[in-house]
């Protein structure tokens, strides 16, 4: 069974902490690799059509390497959520209810 | 008791479904508007010194900010890896076991 | 006649001084500031259709912020490069010399 | 004597094609790729203190490394500019104008 959101957050503190990395984990430096990291994914699809992007898993090593890029984005984020004690599955919860009032469905409260 | 990360992943489906937004959800779009996400949370840090940047959840304007950011990040992630059928909890989680042999701990298998 | 790059770098640097921004333009701010401005521009165009993209300075809202984000992106550039010492030019035709030597045209040198 | 920057920008046009590159340099495909090299400069610097940051330039790798980035952030954006027909130092001459007024001196003007 996979582990869940927190208890991938718990080892990765876990990594740093063993590995003495805090200090470099301040959040303005999380920030900051967080968004090398995002750029890293997209970087992927940069020259890519469309439909060159759609089918990006079925080449191995291209889905290797989004899988990668995909783990590190969450890595920083949830670093980040735990250096400044964000509850980051609260934080989405919390903006998915506010789209909802501010996008509303065509004919949802008439 | 907040939705874990499937159901967050969910109702950020039907949300965009709802919305006729999938068209524009393709992996290259999502994953540029990830990067745009993240480098917005990097914007809250940019000029700040490393101990303001340590404060900033004390004051409530520039928490909201940085939740909400937070928030639009996972947002996006969650959504590239529904389009392209990756299960991030389980990349991170193989991410973390690679880097446990990338990064072995001093005195660790001696 | 417009400023040259040299030109405007000096005004770029004479507009910071003369408002005390010197502290806060330090390279990892500068770099952080930059990446954060070409997002920006990478926002204009992150749900548009390569077609729509293609006219995105026929609409005067849209061509006004195309040229406001690649002036801040330019800015961020040149101040840089002006705390660091780097001659942004020389790097870059030194750049193309090697690019050159890099992806040679087919029968080039034949 | 270097290349001005309009020269530059002619030598990347007809690098571009030379090589047949030009379908990939589309305006969001330059767009993402300039926000990409933005986010390698950062990378530089993502886990130096300031003061390291500040000597990075006293390291011949790392500011090779620098010279290099800071040339391809300046080859996507005189490329975008290319392709849209935006004129970089009018645009940035004209920012700057703007922001002497925004960011009006103390006692000018009094």
């Amino acid at each position: 069974m996979t582990d869940d959101l927190h208890a991938l957050q718990r080892r990765l503190a876990a990594f740093a902490a063993a590995r003495r990395w805090e200090p470099y984990h301040t959040p303005k430096n999380l920030a900051a690799a967080l968004s090398v990291e995002a750029s890293e994914l997209l970087e992927i699809f940069q020259w890519l059509t469309p439909e060159q992007a759609a089918g990006v898993m079925e080449d191995p090593d291209s889905a290797h390497r989004v899988r990668d890029e995909v783990a590190d984005v969450l890595a920083y984020l949830l670093q980040f959520c735990e250096v400044l004690g964000v509850d980051v599955l609260e934080a989405l919860s919390a903006k998915i209810d506010r789209n909802e009032l501010r996008f509303p469905l065509p004919g949802a409260g008439d």
